[in-house]
């Protein structure tokens, strides 16, 4: 049986995302679909523009059979941990086939660069130091160590170190790494993308990059959202925002997340995850003097620190996450599979699978705590404290992004642990 | 020389405010006036309308030679810790003579009673048990067992009971008790209050509650506030409100504070003061389900807690008020004092007073770790980690007023650290 698996965040969906998921279809031509999805937060270190389960159905209705989510303390780690959890999750539900889009088809030397990243060879390991010296960030100075490492030692793949460069690449690199590390039998496939970068932030028409969409949604230019999404993804978006869930965007935290800041001194940030190089003290000034999160971002910048970096780093404070909980996590793995949603196909397919499974399903938020202690007891793999850290953390991302909704009695009606799973009949 | 205290928070100072410091200069015919005036959170846990140093202001206007801030860890506690703080930082600074507000003039009375709440005899703790039990409220089973013990033991002050009854009796009860607590020397004084109760909401003329006169101010009806507040108040008020530094209320704060307790487990509760009863679990609860404060209290009320009392916990969440901290305040009190401002009277009190406190003077925030460790090095009576909790939240408590400001450039331009006592000439 061929499953595929795919990593993605939807943020929201567009044509973009319809495009890589029929090139996938085609190339594997898998008997079900699964996609590893973000919840609340993103990979950007920001909210979603709108919830996980609005997400998880418009997926559905793309033709995912199975959407499951990523545990957040995973989705708003960079792209080395992100990849991580995401390509555990699937491998823990027996994905076969993995595809995600690069700008490169060159999976030999993606193949080539993973296995520097795993085997940090003394070379590379210098190059690596050197470059961060010069006050490089980290994903570019890897990148400039990557390259002068081809140069010196794999010179057969000199016309291919300008592709290092392309964003994907680098996230399409890990995902190598991760399937290496967990010693999956998951097989890898990459497909050239097309259309906007997925950071152009200018409505590039069918083909616009989520960030655009995110824009126009924020703006109410609603023509131009029609022209970019598929017909369903856009009804959806536009019932999340006529009932005030949407948009939600970093901005509208700032008073809040300046607030926690304003409350933590320096020691304080040890209790937070990735907070080196003098970070600490930089939150503390900044979100002194700073009244807005823009403003306070480019307080804090320096050429070292990329702004996604930043934004990441204020998701660990608002969320609680620790450096224990993240070396944890990216240690032990995803403790549970929470499905937000499936079709009839995802359906049966999870019945048959489910008691196969190293962890517990959870379709119901709910009953958390009645899965975990029956998966404890059980034949499952798991380490029950870090199962309640990641589910906890779940469950605060979900009540802190409904905060964030417009209309106080839309709020007041959010309560992810009345969620239900979605589910799609044929 | 005769030095007058007074215990204010003047939100806003209004012609009720005036009356009673005339009265009060009056009946002592000092040589020197001193308010101690809550910051920017008042008693009835709150953010005060407008900021410590704007009201200052007007104080000093308003005829006050020195107004020093009275400790945040002081100002959100309930009665007995408010008053506690007051009395100790105006015994500080060598008042001789305390006036305050009640509905009775009967000194004698309130005499008695502040000796049963010290001394706590048996039948009288009792009689509290046995109230508390019917599941009144603090405050109220408290007055129904000072009541039902007059009434057995001291029969002398049998017409008296009703008096008991009224709010700021009680607060001068605290006055009283506070002041034999800590042994000074200063002598208390009662003025009957005259016009509206300081709770009632309604707008009544020139003689309208802060409370009225706040929700005008909120709504922006200018010519009653007029009508409520001398001149010079009026002025400030205007000039605060149209530098979009006022008005600040606690429904402003609304996501900011549930986001905060979203982030809280029932256990986290611990860290901040004043948790008992299961009201950790009715946070946690209510949180979840509310959008607005005002639901939140609601949802959280139970007869035994009174609003106010919840509010102050709210507070005690935000400023991270812990139960060590309060009450090693409660033992050890204020260990600073910090002038908010003085006229040429009050400076040269100061400086004439200033090498006798026993704790020392601040007078410009930013320098108080200078003046800290000059204090631990030279003959104060301080300790040196209160004095550090005790400013931190001081400043902390500024830090979070500020965000709240409408206008994102006024939060950014607004730092306690940068401010200068205010100095009224001639």
């Amino acid at each position: 049986m061929s499953i595929l698996g795919i990593v993605v965040e939807y943020n929201p969906f567009h044509n973009g995302h319809l495009f890589h998921l029929k090139k996938a279809k085609e190339l594997i031509n898998p008997d079900l679909t699964i996609a590893v999805m973000s919840g609340n937060f993103v990979q950007r270190g920001e909210p979603a523009i709108m919830d996980n389960y609005s997400r998880a159905e418009i997926a559905l209705k793309a033709g995912i059979d199975i959407v499951v989510q990523l545990p957040v303390v995973y989705s708003v780690q960079d792209a080395g941990g992100f990849a991580l959890g995401s390509v555990w999750t699937l491998s823990l539900l027996g994905v076969t086939d993995i595809v995600f889009g690069s700008e490169t088809g060159n999976m030999k030397l993606l193949d080539v660069l993973s296995d520097i990243l795993i085997e940090e060879p003394t070379v590379y390991v210098k190059l690596l130091k050197q470059h961060l010296k010069t006050g490089l960030s980290f994903p570019n100075a890897r990148k400039a160590a990557l390259k002068d490492y081809l140069k010196l030692h794999l010179s057969d793949f000199a016309e291919s170190i300008q592709e290092i460069e392309r964003s994907n690449n680098i996230l399409g690199l890990e995902y190598l790494r991760a399937i290496k590390q967990i010693r999956s039998d998951i097989t890898p496939h990459s497909i050239v993308r097309t259309g906007a970068d997925y950071n152009d932030p200018y409505f590039k028409g069918r083909f616009s990059s989520a960030t655009a969409i995110r824009k126009l949604i924020i703006t109410g230019q609603w023509e131009k959202v029609k022209q970019a999404v598929p017909d369903y993804s856009y009804a959806i978006i536009k019932r999340e925002c006529a009932l005030k869930k949407c948009p939600v965007h970093l901005e509208k935290m700032g008073r809040f997340i300046l607030g926690l800041l304003r409350r933590l001194d320096r020691e304080d940030f040890k209790n937070y995850y990735g907070f080196t190089e003098g970070l600490d003290a930089r939150f503390v000034r900044c979100s002194r003097q700073c009244g807005e999160i823009s403003e306070f971002l480019e307080c804090v910048k320096a050429k070292r620190f990329t702004f996604t970096r930043l934004k990441r780093l204020l998701m660990n404070v608002i969320l609680k996450l620790s450096p224990k909980l993240i070396e944890q996590s990216n240690k032990q793995g995803p403790q549970y599979i929470r499905v937000l949603g499936f079709n009839e196909n995802g359906r049966s397919h999870l019945s048959r699978i489910k008691k196969k499974l190293k962890v517990p399903l959870l379709t119901t938020p709910s009953t958390w705590k009645r899965v975990m202690y029956k998966a404890i007891s059980g034949d499952f793999e798991i380490d029950q404290d870090l199962f309640q850290l990641q589910m906890k953390r779940d469950i605060m991302a979900a009540d802190i992004y409904s905060l964030f909704f417009d209309d106080v009695k839309v709020i007041k009606a959010s309560n992810e642990m009345k969620r239900r799973i979605i589910y799609i009949r044929g």
